[in-house]
Protein backbone atom coordinates (compact mmCIF):
# COMPACT_ATOMS: atom_id res chain seq x y z
CA UNK A 1 0.00 0.00 0.00
CA UNK A 2 1.40 3.27 -1.29
CA UNK A 3 -0.18 6.18 1.61
CA UNK A 4 -0.21 9.09 -0.60
CA UNK A 5 -0.23 12.15 1.42
CA UNK A 6 -0.40 16.09 0.70
CA UNK A 7 2.69 17.52 2.08
CA UNK A 8 2.80 20.63 3.82
CA UNK A 9 5.56 23.42 4.61
CA UNK A 10 4.48 22.63 8.30
CA UNK A 11 5.51 19.78 10.05
CA UNK A 12 2.10 18.28 11.06
CA UNK A 13 0.60 16.93 7.84
CA UNK A 14 3.88 14.40 7.23
CA UNK A 15 3.55 13.56 10.48
CA UNK A 16 0.01 12.37 10.25
CA UNK A 17 0.49 10.31 6.97
CA UNK A 18 3.62 8.71 8.41
CA UNK A 19 1.55 7.78 11.75
CA UNK A 20 -1.20 7.04 9.70
CA UNK A 21 1.26 4.54 7.64
CA UNK A 22 2.42 2.75 11.21
CA UNK A 23 -1.05 2.34 12.34
CA UNK A 24 -1.97 0.65 9.26
CA UNK A 25 0.92 -1.84 9.68
CA UNK A 26 0.20 -2.27 13.35
CA UNK A 27 -3.18 -3.45 12.38
CA UNK A 28 -2.42 -6.07 9.70
CA UNK A 29 0.13 -8.04 7.80
CA UNK A 30 -1.48 -8.18 4.22
CA UNK A 31 0.30 -5.01 3.40
CA UNK A 32 3.49 -3.63 3.31
CA UNK A 33 2.81 0.38 4.02
CA UNK A 34 4.59 2.80 2.52
CA UNK A 35 4.26 7.15 2.96
CA UNK A 36 4.54 9.11 0.02
CA UNK A 37 4.21 12.71 -0.53
CA UNK A 38 2.84 14.68 -3.57
CA UNK A 39 4.59 17.89 -2.84
CA UNK A 40 7.62 19.50 -0.56
CA UNK A 41 7.57 16.71 1.73
CA UNK A 42 9.96 13.25 1.13
CA UNK A 43 9.95 10.72 0.32
CA UNK A 44 7.89 11.50 -3.16
CA UNK A 45 5.05 9.11 -4.45
CA UNK A 46 7.45 8.64 -7.18
CA UNK A 47 10.60 7.55 -5.07
CA UNK A 48 8.29 5.32 -3.20
CA UNK A 49 6.94 3.70 -6.06
CA UNK A 50 10.70 2.84 -7.20
CA UNK A 51 11.11 1.25 -3.40
CA UNK A 52 8.31 -0.58 -4.45
CA UNK A 53 9.50 -2.13 -7.27
CA UNK A 54 11.63 -4.53 -5.80
CA UNK A 55 9.22 -5.83 -3.01
CA UNK A 56 7.43 -8.96 -2.99
CA UNK A 57 4.14 -7.71 -3.80
CA UNK A 58 1.44 -9.19 -6.18
CA UNK A 59 -0.74 -6.08 -6.29
CA UNK A 60 0.34 -2.28 -5.85
CA UNK A 61 -2.96 -0.47 -3.98
CA UNK A 62 -2.55 3.85 -3.88
CA UNK A 63 -4.47 5.29 -1.11
CA UNK A 64 -4.71 9.27 -0.80
CA UNK A 65 -4.97 10.31 2.45
CA UNK A 66 -7.33 13.34 1.41
CA UNK A 67 -10.06 14.21 2.38
CA UNK A 68 -12.54 15.09 -0.35
CA UNK A 69 -11.70 14.62 -4.39
CA UNK A 70 -9.95 17.95 -6.43
CA UNK A 71 -6.79 18.32 -8.62
CA UNK A 72 -4.54 16.27 -6.82
CA UNK A 73 -6.56 13.29 -6.69
CA UNK A 74 -8.34 13.78 -10.11
CA UNK A 75 -5.37 14.56 -12.07
CA UNK A 76 -1.99 14.70 -10.43
CA UNK A 77 -1.79 11.81 -8.80
CA UNK A 78 -3.61 9.38 -11.79
CA UNK A 79 -0.63 11.40 -14.06
CA UNK A 80 2.29 9.74 -11.78
CA UNK A 81 0.60 6.13 -11.73
CA UNK A 82 -0.22 6.46 -15.55
CA UNK A 83 -3.59 5.76 -15.62
CA UNK A 84 -6.90 8.56 -17.41
CA UNK A 85 -8.54 10.44 -15.34
CA UNK A 86 -11.18 8.70 -13.54
CA UNK A 87 -9.29 5.35 -13.98
CA UNK A 88 -9.20 3.27 -10.74
CA UNK A 89 -7.00 0.39 -12.79
CA UNK A 90 -4.01 -0.27 -13.79
CA UNK A 91 -0.63 -2.25 -13.91
CA UNK A 92 2.49 -1.32 -12.05
CA UNK A 93 5.84 -2.53 -13.82
CA UNK A 94 8.34 -4.25 -11.10
CA UNK A 95 11.86 -5.63 -11.89
CA UNK A 96 10.81 -8.55 -13.61
CA UNK A 97 7.08 -8.59 -13.55
CA UNK A 98 3.71 -6.72 -13.97
CA UNK A 99 1.15 -6.70 -11.06
CA UNK A 100 -2.36 -4.98 -11.10
CA UNK A 101 -2.48 -2.05 -9.52
CA UNK A 102 -5.86 0.07 -7.74
CA UNK A 103 -6.04 3.29 -6.92
CA UNK A 104 -8.35 3.91 -3.95
CA UNK A 105 -10.71 6.85 -2.73
CA UNK A 106 -10.12 9.42 -0.62
CA UNK A 107 -11.60 9.52 2.44
CA UNK A 108 -15.00 10.96 1.41
CA UNK A 109 -18.11 11.49 3.08
CA UNK A 110 -18.11 7.96 5.50
CA UNK A 111 -20.09 7.44 8.80
CA UNK A 112 -16.52 6.87 10.64
CA UNK A 113 -15.60 10.12 9.95
CA UNK A 114 -18.79 11.18 11.38
CA UNK A 115 -17.67 8.78 14.40
CA UNK A 116 -14.17 10.79 14.70
CA UNK A 117 -15.70 14.30 14.70
CA UNK A 118 -17.88 13.23 17.77
CA UNK A 119 -15.19 12.15 19.56
CA UNK A 120 -13.04 15.28 18.20
CA UNK A 121 -16.07 16.98 20.12
CA UNK A 122 -15.94 14.75 23.13
CA UNK A 123 -12.47 14.87 24.25
CA UNK A 124 -12.86 18.78 23.82
CA UNK A 125 -15.72 19.18 26.29
CA UNK A 126 -13.80 16.29 28.75
CA UNK A 127 -11.15 19.08 28.48
CA UNK A 128 -13.50 21.95 29.93
CA UNK A 129 -14.41 20.13 32.97
CA UNK A 130 -11.74 17.63 33.76
CA UNK B 1 -21.50 22.14 16.94
CA UNK B 2 -19.92 24.19 14.51
CA UNK B 3 -18.70 22.05 11.79
CA UNK B 4 -15.74 23.99 10.13
CA UNK B 5 -14.74 22.98 6.45
CA UNK B 6 -12.13 24.32 4.37
CA UNK B 7 -13.84 24.97 1.29
CA UNK B 8 -13.19 24.53 -2.49
CA UNK B 9 -14.00 25.99 -6.13
CA UNK B 10 -14.60 22.38 -6.74
CA UNK B 11 -17.75 20.40 -5.21
CA UNK B 12 -16.33 17.95 -3.53
CA UNK B 13 -15.47 19.64 -0.05
CA UNK B 14 -18.52 21.03 0.68
CA UNK B 15 -20.36 18.04 0.15
CA UNK B 16 -17.89 16.16 2.65
CA UNK B 17 -18.37 18.75 5.04
CA UNK B 18 -22.08 19.05 4.49
CA UNK B 19 -22.89 15.13 4.41
CA UNK B 20 -20.52 14.78 7.94
CA UNK B 21 -22.55 17.46 9.60
CA UNK B 22 -25.72 15.16 8.58
CA UNK B 23 -24.27 11.66 9.55
CA UNK B 24 -23.52 13.29 12.83
CA UNK B 25 -27.30 14.43 13.49
CA UNK B 26 -28.23 11.39 12.63
CA UNK B 27 -25.98 9.95 15.21
CA UNK B 28 -27.05 11.68 18.33
CA UNK B 29 -29.61 14.34 19.59
CA UNK B 30 -26.96 16.08 21.70
CA UNK B 31 -25.78 18.73 19.20
CA UNK B 32 -27.61 20.60 16.74
CA UNK B 33 -24.77 20.77 14.00
CA UNK B 34 -24.40 23.18 11.89
CA UNK B 35 -21.39 23.38 8.44
CA UNK B 36 -19.55 26.51 8.14
CA UNK B 37 -16.71 27.30 5.37
CA UNK B 38 -13.18 28.97 6.14
CA UNK B 39 -13.03 30.46 2.40
CA UNK B 40 -15.15 30.22 -1.11
CA UNK B 41 -18.16 28.35 -0.07
CA UNK B 42 -20.99 29.50 2.06
CA UNK B 43 -22.62 30.06 4.86
CA UNK B 44 -19.41 30.95 6.12
CA UNK B 45 -17.95 30.07 9.80
CA UNK B 46 -18.84 33.83 10.79
CA UNK B 47 -22.31 33.33 9.13
CA UNK B 48 -23.16 29.81 11.84
CA UNK B 49 -22.07 31.67 14.61
CA UNK B 50 -24.43 34.53 14.12
CA UNK B 51 -27.19 31.28 13.23
CA UNK B 52 -26.14 29.56 16.54
CA UNK B 53 -26.83 32.74 18.71
CA UNK B 54 -30.57 32.31 18.70
CA UNK B 55 -30.38 28.59 19.08
CA UNK B 56 -31.18 26.58 22.15
CA UNK B 57 -27.82 25.43 22.99
CA UNK B 58 -25.54 25.90 26.52
CA UNK B 59 -22.24 25.34 24.84
CA UNK B 60 -20.53 25.96 21.44
CA UNK B 61 -18.37 23.38 20.38
CA UNK B 62 -16.31 23.96 17.07
CA UNK B 63 -14.86 21.24 15.66
CA UNK B 64 -12.60 21.80 12.41
CA UNK B 65 -13.22 18.73 9.70
CA UNK B 66 -9.46 19.36 8.61
CA UNK B 67 -6.68 16.10 8.42
CA UNK B 68 -3.70 18.28 10.78
CA UNK B 69 -3.08 21.41 12.17
CA UNK B 70 -1.90 24.00 10.00
CA UNK B 71 -2.76 28.08 9.35
CA UNK B 72 -6.23 27.74 9.49
CA UNK B 73 -6.25 25.39 12.70
CA UNK B 74 -3.71 27.16 14.48
CA UNK B 75 -4.20 30.96 13.87
CA UNK B 76 -8.04 31.61 10.80
CA UNK B 77 -10.16 29.73 13.06
CA UNK B 78 -9.12 30.91 16.78
CA UNK B 79 -8.99 34.45 15.44
CA UNK B 80 -12.32 34.49 14.45
CA UNK B 81 -13.63 32.77 18.00
CA UNK B 82 -11.93 35.38 19.28
CA UNK B 83 -9.34 32.38 21.27
CA UNK B 84 -5.84 33.23 21.67
CA UNK B 85 -3.44 31.37 19.70
CA UNK B 86 -2.75 27.90 21.12
CA UNK B 87 -6.48 28.30 23.17
CA UNK B 88 -8.74 25.89 23.25
CA UNK B 89 -11.77 27.29 25.78
CA UNK B 90 -13.21 30.71 25.52
CA UNK B 91 -17.12 32.28 25.36
CA UNK B 92 -19.66 32.89 23.06
CA UNK B 93 -21.89 35.72 23.12
CA UNK B 94 -25.34 34.95 22.77
CA UNK B 95 -28.78 36.82 22.28
CA UNK B 96 -29.10 37.38 26.19
CA UNK B 97 -26.19 34.93 27.58
CA UNK B 98 -23.16 33.51 27.39
CA UNK B 99 -22.23 29.96 26.80
CA UNK B 100 -18.76 28.00 27.13
CA UNK B 101 -16.76 27.71 24.04
CA UNK B 102 -14.71 25.13 23.15
CA UNK B 103 -12.42 24.64 19.87
CA UNK B 104 -11.80 20.59 19.28
CA UNK B 105 -8.84 19.31 17.49
CA UNK B 106 -8.74 18.47 13.89
CA UNK B 107 -8.70 14.70 12.52
CA UNK B 108 -4.91 14.27 13.43
CA UNK B 109 -3.08 10.88 14.11
CA UNK B 110 -6.17 8.36 15.02
CA UNK B 111 -6.34 4.63 14.33
CA UNK B 112 -10.10 5.60 12.99
CA UNK B 113 -7.99 6.97 10.34
CA UNK B 114 -5.93 4.13 9.86
CA UNK B 115 -9.33 1.71 9.71
CA UNK B 116 -11.04 4.17 7.15
CA UNK B 117 -7.73 3.80 4.81
CA UNK B 118 -8.00 -0.02 5.12
CA UNK B 119 -11.35 -0.09 4.30
CA UNK B 120 -10.80 2.05 1.04
CA UNK B 121 -8.47 0.30 0.28
CA UNK B 122 -10.48 -3.65 0.44
CA UNK B 123 -12.90 -1.34 -1.65
CA UNK B 124 -11.04 -0.82 -4.14
CA UNK B 125 -9.29 -4.08 -4.62
CA UNK B 126 -13.29 -5.46 -4.44
CA UNK B 127 -13.85 -3.62 -7.24
CA UNK B 128 -10.92 -5.07 -9.21
CA UNK B 129 -12.08 -8.41 -9.47
CA UNK B 130 -16.00 -8.00 -8.49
Amino acid sequence: MLLVGHGSKLPYNKELIETTAEFIAEKTDEYIVKPGFMSINAPTVEEQLDAFRTEDINMLVVVPLFLARGVHIDQDIPGILGLPEGGRKGTFRMNGKTVPLVYANPIGSDPLLAELMLKNASDAIAELDP
